[in-house]
């Protein structure tokens, strides 16, 4: 069974008493008799980092995944938990490297570590498995929900699409790009930006919001399920980088390659769902928090994720998306 | 290094910003926005359980040595973040009898769960790896501290010591035990209790508390050198149930035994020092919760911890206790 069959199946009944859990359908859970937004990522050596990726990165990178599940929400981030698991030859310098980057990226986003586990693991094949929960303080307008969005509600995703599976293809030497290009699109990966002055900012705008981890079609997927509809996307609209659209322009099939873009997981942008009569306080929502805006598509009546082409007819795109790096 | 010196000398700096995270000496966290007290456990195959080990229990003990931080703090437990890594062979009975075992003690515990994170491992030898965030509520009096303890404290600890530890080693095979003996200790192993009811009642009363999980020696240290005082405690009052006494009496060296069982981990009771003045009210705390509790010895002026003998001479101790299960 896969991880989401994992989750609606097995895990999702066993938070029914819980109003502020959503099911599990959402990015973070809502304590209903307090102010805070709290999430949770585990990341994995192997699964979500290369093993030979430079630790400090792996922390900010551990950090910012989980920020970017409060910016969604268009949370305030507070603060942390953290639970590491050490392989047993780990050397002191590597752990230090790693809280060096968590030390640098505290200080970026006003967070402090409050508290956690360490473990170090004596069995061969161990993995660095590192798990954060995130606390943050709700919007006063309320936590933007991942399944708020209606029926012709605009969306739009923040930044640019795809950068992030490219960088990750072209350190893996699956592809070729020119070294400032690769170097760009390596930094995407490594290191996400969380969008939290746009989610704060759309936050009583947008009628629903996501962090695009697994890809933008699949989380594409999740809010329009989440909102019982289906979203529609223009592949023309869709938000590139000058070197995104450089390696677009380089492959034969034009379309694949867009779906492919649109498939790659890790971008960290946001994704969301607003009335069209908000177009203008969307817009001044993007100017107020310096974050490009970009409207991609609608959601219709209907279920499931369409990408179409310049030519209005739809282009094929994988099922499940990013499908080896998946969270709620 | 240790995972002593990495929560120390790496980890604590970065908590230096949030007073509620106690410079990582506690068991839990304050959110001081909030009225939340938060703690997060990790639980590895191969670390701190058996690989096969049922995955009920497994899920059982997961909550339960979460919940046992949150009775050391007197809080009242709400609801929790769950992240498990899966190996890439698991098979979804596997996991529907996990959240079994989460199930049965979310209606014991009335707890629910709120979210987390959900990853299955491909890599050969990835153990299965778990994480636990949970959420209480502060009693009225306060969460009781680590290091609140003063100097002529009395020293008292919940149930009995080193049941746990003589289960592990029966399951191993490296002690015989009658039968029933072996059932009895080996469910103290698997199915700790947190000690909930006491943990609230001794609010306000204990000055200081720290949960058993790294053992008795350990702790005690834990707990005194987080109040600047040394913990003195008394070999003969340590309370032993039936069947840890039975296997006392086997043992030639009566002294080494006892150490032994002061060293065993996975005790989950409870620890805490309250002033003497107060006897009578820790004898009401103990009725009222129903949890039977021990005067065992009291802090004194100095460092480190001393088990005394019936001759009033120190029994040598090992140094770190449990050392292959580490928390704060």
């Amino acid at each position: 069974m896969n991880e989401f069959e994992i989750i609606h199946d097995i895990f999702a009944p066993l938070s029914a008493q819980a109003p502020g859990a959503f099911d599990l359908k959402d990015d973070a859970a809502l304590l209903e008799e307090s102010a805070y937004v709290v999430t949770k990522d585990l990341m994995v050596a192997g699964v979500h980092f290369l093993p030979r990726d430079p630790l400090d990165l792996v922390a900010r990178k551990l950090l910012r995944v989980n920020l970017s599940d409060l910016a969604a929400k268009g949370a305030k981030p507070v603060g942390y938990l953290l639970g590491c698991v050490w392989p047993a030859n780990v050397k002191r310098e590597a752990i230090e490297l790693f809280a060096s980057g968590l030390k640098e990226d505290q200080a970026a986003f006003r967070i402090s570590l409050f508290g956690g586990d360490t473990v170090v693991h004596g069995a061969k094949g161990a993995p660095l498995t590192l798990s954060v929960t995130m606390f943050g303080a709700p919007p006063k307008q309320g936590a933007t929900r991942r399944g708020g969005g209606a029926a012709r509600d605009d969306l739009y995703v923040s930044g640019a699409i795809g950068d992030a599976g490219l960088g990750l293809m072209a350190l893996k030497k699956e592809i070729k790009l020119t070294t400032v290009d690769k170097a760009s699109l390596a930094g995407r990966y490594h290191l996400p930006e969380p969008r939290l002055s746009l989610g704060a900012a759309i936050a009583g705008v947008a009628n629903a919001a996501i962090d695009v981890s697994d890809g933008l079609i699949a989380d594409a997927g999740h809010l329009a399920a989440a909102s019982g509809l289906k979203a529609e996307l223009e592949a023309a609209a869709l938000p590139l980088s000058n070197a995104a659209r450089g390696w677009l322009e380089g492959e034969d099939d034009g379309d694949k390659a867009l779906a492919a873009l649109a498939g790659f997981g890790d971008d960290y942008e946001i994704l969301f769902a607003a009335p069209s009569s908000l177009r203008r306080s969307v817009s001044m929502a993007a100017k107020a928090s310096r974050t490009s805006v970009t409207r991609i598509g609608a959601l219709k009546r209907g279920s499931g994720v369409t990408l179409l082409g310049a030519d209005g007819a739809p282009i094929p795109v994988a099922d499940a998306g990013f499908n080896h790096f998946v969270r709620r």
